[in-house]
C-alpha cells in the first residue's frame, strides 16, 4: 500500500526549482566546510507530530486528514510504521524520534502495553534494516496518561514513580534495541500547579534519583547513548522544573548528573522561557553540554507551545553558527518538533511543512558558515577584547591580578 | 533644619488608626512565634529610591518635590544624609543600603571621588553613632557611568573592569567601616546588547576573576558580612548573565563561588524573569542560598522594573512563608527597593508610601505564621506525600531501590 | 439517583464556618445598597466546565473522575441533566449558561443534532419548572467541529457560514424556549492564522452580515434577550478579531450593531489582551455597553487561558467596584467560565471551587459597596478633577474654549 | 563647519558595495511598480532621536558622542539644525519629524518658549529653501514637562489642558509655516496610572474636545495637512488610551473624529500591544485611516519600546506589501523613529543605522512588489474564498440571504 501517492522521492532541484515537493537549498551530499550537509544537520522526523497528532487543539477536535484515519489499535499502530517508513524514504530525512505511546497503544496493563510495543519495535527494527534511517532518540511519555497527573519521577505518589521507572527500563531496552544515538527525557509534568502544595525540594531529589536509576541501568544492558534533558519552563504545567538551559544545568551539577547528561533544547521552548534559542545553545555550549536540538519555532505574540516548523531564516542562520562553533551536534541532530497548523490537514502537507523547515536549515548553514568563513563576527570580537591580550588585561586574565594591582592602574 | 516638617514618629496605632501617618499592622515590638516583628522583618530603606531618585523616567523630566532639590554637588549630598536619618529616626525602620554612588557625587578622578566618599561616609558613621539605624548592605553602582556601557566585570575593556574592580575595593572598605551586614553584587550591565559581538563565556569568566577577588579582599581586610548576588532577567541590557535565581546558582556552582555567595531576590526582578517572588525564594531556599530580599512589586502587565511599594497582601503572606520556613533571614532583610509613582510627588508621600509597605509584610507575617502554626499547608503536604513513607515509596527514597524492584511492583 | 451523595444543601455559616461546605460570605438574602446579595451577583454556572469538561489538557488526557463518565451519547446528556439540576439545587445558583454541544451530542445531520437537542432543552424546560434556576445565556459552539477550522460566520467557506447560520437560528429558539436572558456570541474561531491568506475585511463583513442576520431572527421569533459578544484576543486563533472591549466596540460602530449588542467581558480574556479586567469593564461602561460577566482569573504568567475560579478578593472587589458604579448589570450576570484544576478531579471539587467563587465576589461586593459608601474614591476624583469647575477649566468642558482661549490664560 | 567630516553624500552603489558608507538596495530613482522608491518610501529621519537624544536610559547616563554636545540652550538648538540639515543632505531622505521641544529649548516662560521655537523654525524653514527636505510632520512634545505628569488634554488639571492647548496652537501654525504634510498627536501621558483615581469618560471627552479644538484651528489658519493619532498600548503609563489601532478607532468613531484623523502606527507599538505590524496596519486600511508609520522594530523577547532601526526583512516585506495594496501612504512617510544602541556611541553610527533602515525598506518593497506582481497571495485568496462567488455563498454576500435560506442549505 501507498500513504502518500502524490509524492515521489524528495530532491534537491535549486533555484531552477521544478516542483514544490523538492528541495530549494538542501542538497544532501553537498560539502561544507569538509562535511556533508546531511552530516552536519541530521534531520530527524518527529513520530508524534507527524503520524501521530490530529490537529486537536484546547478548543477543538482533530482536522487531520490521513490515510490510517480508520484504523483503530494495533492495526493503526502498523499502519503508522508502514506510512513513516514510506515518509522517511521519500523525504530522506537521515533519523526519527519517538515516545513510546507514539508508536504503541497502551493496553490495560504494563504487561500488555509493553507486548504491543514489542510488536512495533520488532516491526520498526525490521524496516530500519533496509532503510537509511536510524533512531536519534526515543523517550518515555510520562505525560499524557491522567496518573502522571502529579508529575512522573516528581510525583507524590510513589507507585507513579515506580511506573514511571519501569516505563524508562522498556523505553532505554528499546533504545539499545534500535541502537538510539540519545536517550531524551522531556519531564511535562516534572513541576508543580501550586507551590502551597508541593515539596520542591523533595521532589527535585526524587527527580536526580530517577537519573541515577536510569543511568545504572543504561549501564547495566549496554546502552550507550547520550542522556538529554529537554528544558521548558511550562505548560502543561504552571512552572517545570527545568526551566531553560540554566536552570538544568543547575539541577545536574547540584545532583552530580552533569558528566552523564547534556541539554536537548528546543526554539520554542527557548522563547516561551523569555530567550532566543541561540541563547540557549550558547548557555550549553560553554558548558560542553550542548546535546541536540528540537528545530521549531514559536510565535513571540503567543504564550503557548506552538510548535511550528522552522521557516525563519535568521533564526536557522544563527543556530547553525551556534552548531558550527561547537564543532557540530555529535549525536545529537535536528529534529522537527514542529506540525503543520490545524487547517494544513492534507497528507502532502506533511511534505511541505518538512521540505521548508528543511531547507531553511539548510540556508542557514550556508549562511552561517560563510558569516564564519569571512570572521565577519569573529574579527570583531578579536578586536574588541583585545585589551585584555596585554597590561592591565593581561594580568586580570592570567589570574594574578589584584584590587591593589587594579587600583593603581586607576588613578 | 527638619526636612520631614508635617512628620512625626511614627507609631503602632492598630486597628484604631489615629492617622495615616501611623502603623497599622507592623508593632515592632510584638512577639511572633518567639521572636519580634522587627527582629522577623530588618525593614531596610533603600537610600537611591528615597533620597536620590527624581521621578524621572524615560519620556518624563523629574516630578519629585523634595526639600533638598536646590543643593548640588557635596552640599546636596549632605543634606540628603541629614534628611536619611530624620527620615530612619521617624520612620523606625531597623536599615538602610545605598550604592556608593547615591550617598555623594563622582569628582573628576576617581581620587577625588572616593574623597566625597569619605566625606559622606565620615557622617554616616557619626549619625550611625546615635541612631538605632544599621547598614544592611551596601553596594558599587557600576551601571551609570557610560564607561559601563558594555558592562563592568564583564566588560569588554579591561580598564572599565579594573576601574570597577577599584570602586568595589572602595565600596568593600566602607562596608568593613560602617559595619554592613551584606555585601551586594547586581550586574546591571552585566550580560549583552547583541550575542554576536559577545563572548559570553570570557565574560563569565571575568565575573568570576572580580567575585573571587571580592571575596580575598573582603578576607584581607576582615569584611565579615555576607556576599549576595542579585538576580534579574533583563533591562537595561537585553539579557543579563544573573537571570534568576537557578541560573544565578549554575554560574556560582560552576566557578566555586557557591560557599561564598547567596542571593538577594526581588519580587519585580522575578517576575520579569517569568516567576513568582515565592518560587525564586523556594529556589534559593532549598539550596540553602536564600541571603536577602529587595521587597517590592512589579505589575504583572508592564514589562519593565516599576518598583513599586509592596501591597499585594497575598504576596507578603507568601514571601513570609518562606522566609519563616527558611527560620528566618539571616544577616538578610527586606528592603524596599520601592519608589512612590511619578506622581505621587509629595515628601510626605515617602512616609506613606513605606508604611504601606511596612504595613502588608507585617499583616503578610501575622498571616503566614497562623498558616504554619494551623499547619495548614504542612499537614496536606505530609499526607500527599505519604506513600513514600513504606513499601516502594520508601524504598525509592532510600535510594537503594533499582528499575528491577520497581517494576516488579508495576505488574 | 444522587449524583453528589456527599454534599446537602450549600448554606451560609459565616465566620463561625462549620463546614468547608459552606459559605463564609456569600449570603444570598442579605441586603447590601438596597438590593439582595442574589440579586446584585446573579450567579451562574456554566454548563461545558462543570458537566462536560474532562480535564484533558494538550498534553494530557482526561483525570475527572464523574458519576456520569460510563454513560454515551444521549444518556451522558441526559445525566448531565440530571446532575445538573441536582448542582444547581444544593449550590442555590440562580443561573446557568450553556453551549448547544455541552447539551446533547451531534448527529450524523444538522436535523437528528437538533432533534438531540429538542430532546433535552425539553427535558432542561421540565426541570426548571420546579426549579429556582433560570438560563443567564446560550450560545451555539461554533468552533470544536472540524467544519469550523477556518472559522463560523468569518469562515472562508460559504458552506460554513450557512451551517452556522443555522446552528444560531436552532440555538435563538431555544433561548426563546428556555427564556434566556441573553444570548451570547464567542468568535472561539473568528480571527485568524496568518495575515497573508486573509481577506480581514471581507471576513468582518461576514460576521457583521451574520449579527444582523440573528438580530432579523430574534425579531421574527420574538426573542427579547441582550445579544452580547465576548471579547478574546488570542487562543485558540493567532489572533481574534474581537480582541478586546475597545476592538469589539469599534466593530460595533463600524456595523452599526452598537444599539443591539453589548458586550460579555471575561477576566482571564481581558489578562491576555494585556488589560486587567475593571480596565475592559470599565471601557464598556462608559460606551453604556455593559452586559455581563464571566467571572473567573488567570495567571499573570502564563499565556493561555486558564480559566480559574476567582479567589483574588482584590480583583472581585475592583470588578464590582465597576458593576455597582454601572447600576448593576441589567439582565447580565456572573458566570464562572471556570473549573477545578486537572489536579482536582474529585466530583465534589466542582462544589469547593463555586464555593470559594461565590464566596470571593461576595465579599469584593461588600468591600465595594463601602468603598462607595465611605466615598473613598469618589471624594478623591471629585477633588482631583476640581480645576474644571471654574475659569478655564469650566469654559473647557463647556465647549465653548477655544485655543485663543486658552492661549490667553496661558501667557 | 562640518559636522559628520568623514562621511560624503550616500549613495547606491547595489551588490558591488564599495563602502559600508553606500546603499545596497535603496536608490532612491528606481521606478517598482511605476513609482521611484523615493515616492514609495516616502523615508523621514526622527530629529528626537538622530539629533537630541543622548543614549541615557533608566539606569544610565547618556554615551553618545556628538559634536555639539559642548553647547548649551539656544547655541545647541543651532548647531542641531545645522548639523541636521548636512545629515538630511548627505543622507537623501526626503522628510523629516520633530517634536517642538526636540528643536528648541523651553524658556522661563510659554513666550519665551515660542520666542525661541521662532528663531529655530525661522532658520530650519531658510534651510529648507535650499534643501530637498520637507517635513513629514511635527508635533507637540507635552509628556516629558512635569506640567504633564497627570497627562496634557486628559490632565485632571485644567490648565494643564490650557497649556496643551497653547502649545498645540503654536506647533499647528509651526505645521502651517513649514508647510508639514500631517500633525501627529501621541498620548503619551494620555491614560492612567491607576484606574481608581482616574474618571476615564471624562478624560477622553476632553481629548476629544482637544481634538475638535486642533481640528477648527487648523481650519481658521489654513492648515490642510493631514491629523494623525499615533496609538500606543502603554509606557510611560501603565494605560495608554490610544491603546492600538482598533482601539482609537472606536475613541474616532464615538467623538465624530473619523473624517478628520487617521493612524500613525509603530511597529515597536504593535507589538507592545499584542500585534503584529502589518496587522495593525491592515486594521488602519480597512477602516480607511492609514495615515503614515514609525518604522522601527522592537525585541519581541523585551516589554518596552526599544526603537530598533527596522533591518528584520520579513517585517519589512509584510509591512510594505499592506502599503502597496493600500495603494501608497498619501501624504504619510516612513519615519525612522528609531535610535542607535546607546553602545553605538559614534556620530557616523547615525549613518550605518539610518543605511541600515532604508535599505530594510528597499528591500522590504522589491520583494512585496514581486509579490503582488506575481500574484502569490492574491490568487491564493481568491481561491480561498471562491465559494462566495455562487449559490448560498453568493446569496450571502448579496445582504438578501436570511436564516431560513442558510438552514435549508444545510440539511
Amino acid at each position: 500500500m501507498t500513504y502518500f501517492p502524490n509524492v515521489g522521492k524528495i530532491s534537491f532541484s535549486g533555484n531552477s526549482l521544478k516542483s514544490d515537493l523538492s528541495f530549494r537549498y538542501y542538497n544532501p551530499d553537498e560539502v561544507i566546510a569538509g562535511k556533508t550537509m546531511k552530516d552536519h544537520l541530521r534531520f530527524s522526523v518527529a513520530y508524534w507530530h507527524t503520524f501521530t497528532q490530529d490537529g486537536s487543539d484546547p478548543f477543538g477536535s482533530g482536522t487531520m486528514i490521513r490515510p490510517w484515519n480508520h484504523l483503530k489499535g494495533m492495526d493503526l499502530a502498523k499502519a503508522r510504521v508502514e506510512a513513516a517508513f514510506e515518509f522517511f524514504e521519500k523525504l530522506g530525512n537521515p533519523y526519527f524520534c519517538f515516545h513510546d505511546r507514539d508508536i504503541a497503544p497502551e493496553g490495560d496493563t504494563l504487561r500488555e502495553t509493553n507486548k504491543n510495543l514489542d510488536v512495533i519495535v520488532s516491526m520498526i527494527k525490521d524496516y530500519m534494516k533496509t532503510s537509511h534511517v536510524k533512531l536519534l532518540w526515543n523517550t518515555a511519555n510520562m505525560f499524557t496518561n491522567p496518573r502522571f497527573v502529579h508529575g512522573a519521577a516528581s510525583s507524590c505518589n510513589a507507585d507513579v514513580f515506580a511506573y514511571a521507572a519501569a516505563q524508562v527500563k522498556k523505553a532505554l531496552e528499546i533504545a539499545k534495541e534500535l541502537g538510539a544515538e540519545n536517550y531524551v527525557f522531556w519531564g511535562g509534568r516534572e513541576g508543580y500547579e501550586s507551590l502551597l502544595n508541593t515539596d520542591m525540594k523533595f521532589e527535585q531529589e526524587n527527580m536526580a534519583r530517577f537519573f541515577h536509576m536510569a543511568i545504572d541501568y543504561a549501564k547495566e544492558i549496554g546502552f550507550e547513548g547520550q542522556f538529554l534533558i529537554e528544558p521548558k519552563p511550562k505548560e502543561p504545567t504552571k512552572h517545570q522544573y527545568d526551566f531553560d538551559a540554566a536552570t538544568t544545568i543547575a539541577f545536574l551539577k547540584t545532583y552530580d548528573l552533569d558528566k552523564d547528561f547534556k541539554l536537548n533544547l528546543e526554539a520554542n521552548h527557548a522563547t516561551l522561557a523569555g530567550h532566543t534559542f541561540e541563547h540557549e545553545i550558547r548557555v550549553a555550549r560553554i558548558h560542553g553540554l550542548l546535546g541536540s536540538l528540537d528545530a521549531n519555532q514559536g510565535d513571540p505574540l503567543l504564550g503557548w507551545d506552538t510548535d511550528e516548523f522552522p521557516t525563519d531564516l535568521y533564526a536557522t542562520t544563527l543556530t547553525m553558527y551556534e552548531v558550527l562553533k561547537n564543532g557540530g551536534l555529535g549525536k545529537g541532530g535536528l529534529n522537527f518538533d514542529a506540525k503543520p497548523r490545524r487547517s494544513s490537514f492534507m497528507p502532502d502537507d506533511l511534505f511541505y511543512s518538512h521540505i521548508a523547515g528543511m531547507d531553511s536549515y539548510a540556508l542557514g548553514l550556508k549562511v552561517a558558515n560563510r558569516l564564519i568563513e569571512d570572521r565577519v563576527f569573529d574579527d570583531f570580537i578579536e578586536e574588541r577584547y583585545s585589551s585584555y591580550k596585554e597590561g592591565i588585561g593581561a594580568e586580570i586574565v592570567s589570574d594574578r591580578s589584584s584590587y591593589h594591582i587594579s587600583i593603581n592602574r586607576c588613578f
